[in-house]
Parts: structure tokens; sequence; C-alpha cells
């Protein structure tokens, strides 16, 4: 069959910088998925994007023909209006298992599809991996029929849903064409649109520990996929978080469910309940009345959890599993803890082995970091700061040269950043 | 075996702008080469250099790992000092077939590797090759022997030289990463100093029917060259000449080649012969004090001429293979000719059978146009102006198509533009 266009006139017009016209986005993005159009030729076409950018109304465009690679879920016909969140990533970022339940809890369906860990920060999927039974695979009459009785799920994207952002995906990887936000913001928006919820809530952190360093790159972006959202018809709302810290006190599988399950118990960490709760308003916003807080005091957001991990063939109630080696990090002077360094942390974590390296690897369960010591805490000199686990005991040292130069102790506490720095939306 | 460099570290450092550390650019060269460093890789890096551009000192470089990729020949052992030429390519270009032999009759060696045409600009192999019995393929050893007993060779370039750059130009030409003066440059430069010649003249095209399509562009190219010639120690000087109009009264195959026998024979254009001379006195700079027109006219150059083709099995007194249809473009109206316009003229020698669309395709010895009115003569409506040959009459009327909006004629010459424009070089 001919072809319509060719991919060397597309590149052409985007090299010199020229909007592509959009059925041109149309076809490269439909032939690429179709293998007619090469690796090579889209990779060349990713760079010119990256370097030269995108408008608006092209970038509103090249999404919905990644959306259209695939099928886009209809969830019209659930009884509850459905909400979900993303997370642009972080360390120790938990929040989607307390916040799940919890929104489900106070009315909404939340279709949260999610994926695996790469690099220093953690996967849900992986987080929840570890909870004995528990399976992301369902079907897609599971996943509709979950969403209706229990309110929350949160589960493996199939292969039908956009699988242009796969096979970007995987190229952008290996050819240094990550770092465009027109590409990230599609990537992320392609797969929650084609997800079908009728409103998102995007966590885009910042900081060290964060893919955005700075304020103004992550406000970029947050502008950006909530532009997208609402060309899409999705209501969209972005926080900026802080990412300058781990959030909580465990980055890790098991580490963090354990933690999440104490939020879900009235309990937890302040900064992990403030930005839960902060994130569950959002979505909760024009569709229930309920106060999210209310809903981890009372126990609801529990039973729905309960319900969830039940649901997906998990036991809530099995012992999680655990590490078999521990090693402190102890404070080297007596002051103020003014800084724990996210991605010293997070790369920490990755080397005990709650990470990997390549898409393949298997992770540890038990593996992980617990803070003992925030920033703002006083320590004493020779006290644990840190707790380390790792099921092989040569990990250890790795870890401990991944935190070098990451932790600070100071006379006195610095002004600590605050949690949510903006809002970006309606 | 592990790698000593991550491609993705070279593609970032490039498309932010930074200069790639010398042993990058060589791992990258040679891994790309060996297919270490993916095809994907490599794109994605072409447009980061043809959008962020290289240093001076970085190209060359570049250009010498391209060299590296592959052999570079000695010529020293040669009794004859060696000269070459190069042209970026036009419409109507068969200078090397009379230059050729003209510069060995002066007692320089030219080591002609040469290639084959692609699109509207011919190839001097497939002018050539209309000659029965000439053969484009020598071994090194026959190239050698020819070269110092003929003086001239002009012949296909082995896969040994510059083996990155027959990789790498297959891959620029499906990416739209072609128009790079970097890349463009490393391309003819690392094959040309690959060829072991002591001294090379460059012929910059700049018009219509070029490359090149402005001065300043051309000049740049021009400035690139010679600085990366120089740097490999390689004496090189560029000239930018006309390419708005033909070179010459024919744009074909066994056309040209007849043209250039007019020339050798001491007749011919006289803007051939104006280039042709022009071109020999700067590669026989400092060589030879012989005046070139002196050996057009007193059959010295003939005489190179038909020993070089009969060297490489060519019949020089064979009658050349002539297309079986003819037809002619007439003026429509009577006046001066103002334009004729030199990429229309190249498009329809094309169409007509003279030229290839992809690289696999065969060529017509025959086919082309024969011009019979340049710019500057006067006309009178319906007198032939222009004569397309071709082997199937079916062609005719794209070429024709071809030529439209490529013909002016008003009431007075327009002032014509010199042929030689600039000369860039020490």
């Amino acid at each position: 069959m001919s072809e319509r266009f060719d991919a060397v006139d597309v590149i052409i017009a985007k090299r010199d910088g020229r909007r592509i016209p959009d059925d041109q986005i149309d076809w490269m993005i439909d032939a690429y998925t179709r293998g007619v159009v090469a690796q090579e030729q889209m990779s060349a076409l990713l760079m010119a994007i990256l370097l030269n950018g995108m408008e608006p109304g092209e970038l509103a465009r090249w999404t919905a023909a990644m959306i259209n690679s695939g099928q886009r879920l209809d969830l019209s016909g659930l009884s509850r209006p459905t909400s979900d969140k993303h997370s642009t990533g972080g360390v120790g970022d938990k929040i989607t298992l307390p916040l799940a339940p919890l929104v489900a809890a106070c009315g909404a369906a939340v279709p949260q599809l999610s994926g695996r860990g790469l690099g220093h920060t953690g996967g849900t999927l992986d987080k929840l991996e570890s909870i004995p039974g528990w399976r992301a695979s369902i079907t897609t009459e599971e996943f509709l029929a979950q969403l209706e009785s229990v309110g929350a799920v949160v589960c493996a994207a199939g292969a039908e849903l956009a699988p242009a952002d796969r096979k970007l995906y995987a190229l952008r990887d290996v050819t240094g064409t990550v770092e465009s936000i027109p590409l990230i913001a599609s990537s992320i928006m392609s797969k929650k649109i084609a997800e079908g919820s009728a409103s998102l809530v995007l966590d885009v952190k910042v900081g060290t520990g964060a893919f955005m360093k700075t304020t103004q790159r992550a406000r970029e972006l947050a502008r950006t996929m909530v532009e997208l959202g609402s060309a899409h018809g999705v209501r969209t709302v972005a926080l900026l978080t802080d990412m300058s810290t781990p959030l909580g006190r465990t980055a890790g599988n098991a580490l963090e469910v354990e933690e999440s399950l104490e939020v879900l118990a009235g309990g937890g960490p302040p900064d992990v309940i403030e930005l839960t709760v902060a994130l569950a308003r959002e979505m909760l916003a024009g569709v229930s009345d309920d106060d999210p807080a209310d809903a981890l005091r009372d126990g609801r957001a529990m039973d729905v959890w309960n319900a969830m991990i039940t649901a997906q063939g998990g036991d809530p109630r099995a012992p999680l599993p655990r590490a078999r080696e521990r090693q402190t990090v102890d404070a080297e002077s007596t002051g103020v803890l003014t800084r724990l360094d996210a991605y010293a942390v997070g790369v920490a974590a990755w080397r005990l082995g709650a990470g990997r390296a390549r898409q393949e690897d298997p992770v540890s369960a038990g593996a992980g970091v617990v803070i003992l010591a925030r920033p703002g805490d006083a320590v004493v000199k020779g006290q644990p700061i840190l707790e380390l686990h790792a099921d092989d005991p040569q990990r250890f040292e790795r870890a401990i040269q991944a935190l070098d130069g990451g932790v600070d102790i100071g006379p006195a506490a610095a002004q600590a950043p605050s949690l949510i720095i903006d809002r970006i939306g309606d």
C-alpha cells in the first residue's frame, strides 16, 4: 500500500521550525506504530521536537494521534464519577497507595493504570507486588467490575492503551530525547486520557529527587499537561510539590506499603498525610463534599484498601516481606539535620535492591531505606539517622557511597521548603 | 566487550550545545561503523549536529574519525605530485571529464574517486559508463599503476575508503539530516582526504541547480572544507561558481561525454572551457608552469583522455549511444533568452532517463537535454531552444512539465552572472 506522506518531509518541517500539519502528525504516529516509519526517522524527529518545540495545538494533535494508536477506555457506564492522579515520580512517593482507596471511600471511582519503577524512583506496581498474592495484571472486564464494586483499581496498563507511547518511550530512552517537555507531556497524557477518567490531578515533582530539577521547568510541564487534558475534555489540575527531601519515612517497596497502612489507619508521617489529603481534595472537587481527612480517621479508606487488595488476589492481613540484613547510617556530628537529599536516598534504595536498572530486572520486596531523622530534627553525633535494608549485605557499601554528600548537619535548621509549591489549573 | 562510552551521553552533549570530547567522537564513529551504536542513536546525534552545529576543532576530529574508519591511500610513492578536484554537483557539470586528463597532461597525477548521480545532478561515473567497455571498478593496484603510467584515473571509490561516510550518507538521506554544513563538509572531505591527494580544489556550486542555493551558504561550506583540508595537511582551495544556468550545452550522460570531447579537441562551449582551465590552474599551482589552455589546443589532453579510457577497458573511438527519440522545446515569443533555469533543466534530464531516483535504478546512456539557445541569445518565436532526448517517448511530457517556468524570454538580456564568483583559500 502506498503511503500518504513521506517521513522525511515531516522531519524537515520540524527541523526547520515549522508546525507539522495535522494530517501529517496523524500519519506519522500511525505509520510509526505500524513500523512503516523507521526508528531512525522517528528519533531524528524527536530530536527536532526536543530542540525546536511544538505549538500547543500541534502537541494536542500529536497526543490525540498517540491516543488513537490504541483504544480509549469508556468509563461513562460507571455509576460513580471518575477521577485519577498521576505523579511524575519521586523518592518515597507512595501517595497512590493511600490516595486511591481514600478517594474511592469519598465516592469517586479511581481507575489508576500504573507502571513499574526504573532508576532511582520506585514504581507503584513494584510496591503493591510486595503484598503476598497481589497481581498487577487484570482483564478489562475485571478492571471495570472492580471500579464499580470497590471504587479503586491500581493495575498494569494493557498493551492496547496508547501503543505508540510504549514504542516512543523505549526509543527516547536510547536516543537522548527524554528531556523534552512536549514529549514528556504527551507520553503521560496520552496514557492518562486513553484511560478514560473524567478528571485528572497531576502531582508534578520538583527538586533533586525529581525528573524536573527547577520550579520553572516543572511549572512549564504542569501547564502543558493541564492544557492537553483540557483540550481532550478531561478536567485537569496540577500541584507542584517539593522533591528535594524524600516523602515520608521510607523508600522501598514493602517499606512504603507499611507506611501507607499507617496513613490509612489515621497515623503516618505529616508530609505524606498532607499531600494525600491535598490531592484527594483536588480529585473530589465537584464530586463529593466528604472531607478526605475524616475518611482516613474513621477507617473508611482502610476498608476500601482491604477490598481493593483482596479483589486483585492479595492478602491485606499477610505479613509483608522484610529484608534479611540491616545497617544504620549514623550522624557524623551533633546539631540539626539541615538536608536529606532525595536523589541520594533514592539511589541508595535503588542500590539496596528496591529498584531496577533495566526493565527486565527483578526488585527486592524488602530492600530500602528507613528515615529515622528528617530535616529539622536535632541529632547527636553517632545517633542513627538512616536504616538500610537489603537481602544481600554486600549491597550496603555502594548504597552508603550514594549517600555521600547527601546529608548535612548544621548549627540550626534552615527554613523548610513548603511541600506544596503551586497549583496550576482552572 | 564492554564499551568505553555510552551513545546517549554523546547525543546529550551535542543536544545541549556542548562540544563532544575528542575521545567520544572517535568512539562514536568507530562504534557506529561496528554496529554497536544503533541507527536511531546516530540519527538523533545527526539532527542535534544539524541544529546545534560543530566547532571547527570538533569537526576536524569528527572528519578524522571518519577517515580512520577505513584506509587512507598512500600516494607518496608516485613520481608525480598529486592533485584532485571535487564538485558539489550541478546540472551539465561534466568538468571532471576534460579536467582530469588535462591536469595529467600538464604533469600532475589526478586520483579521482567518484560517485554516481542521485536526483537532478548527474554522476561522473554514469557519464563515463556510456563509453562502450569502460568500467568504473578497478583494484587499488590497477589504480596506482594507472596513476603512475597515465596520470589520471576516474573510478568508483572502494568500500574500504571512509566506510563510516557510506553508512552516514545513507542514514542522512532518510532522516532529514542532509542539509548540514558540518555533515556535508565532513562527508566530502573524509573521502577526499582518505584518497591521499596532496592538493585539492573544490568547485562549490551556487544557484538553483546546486545544492547550495545562496552564496552565503556556499561560502560557508567552502570555508569549512578548506579549513578541514588544511587541518589534515592537504593544500585546499575552493572556487565558488554559478549554477543558476546549466554548464555548457548538454545535460545527460553520453551527451556530456560528447561535449567533453569537443573541449579536449580545443573547442567546446566557452563556459566549460573557462571553468576547466580555471580549475586546472588551481590544481597545477606550484606543480607545473604549463598553461592548461595550451594543452587543450595542442592535443596533449586528448592523448591522456584516450589512454585513460583505454586503461579502464573503454574504446575512446567507439560511437557513443544515442537516445531513440527526440523532441524540441520551442521559444514561445521573440526576444532575448534571459533565463534558463539549471534546476528545471536538471529535473527534465533526470525525467528523460539520464538520472535515477533510487541508488539501485539504472540510467539511460543516451537520454538528456541539448541546449540550443543560452541566456543572452536572441530567439524568434517557434525556434527550438532545447532538444530533449529519450529512449521512451512517453517521458517527454513530464520532462516538459519540469521546464515549465524555467525559461524566460524578455525584451533585452539581463546582466549575465560571472561564472566564477569567488575563490577561497590561502
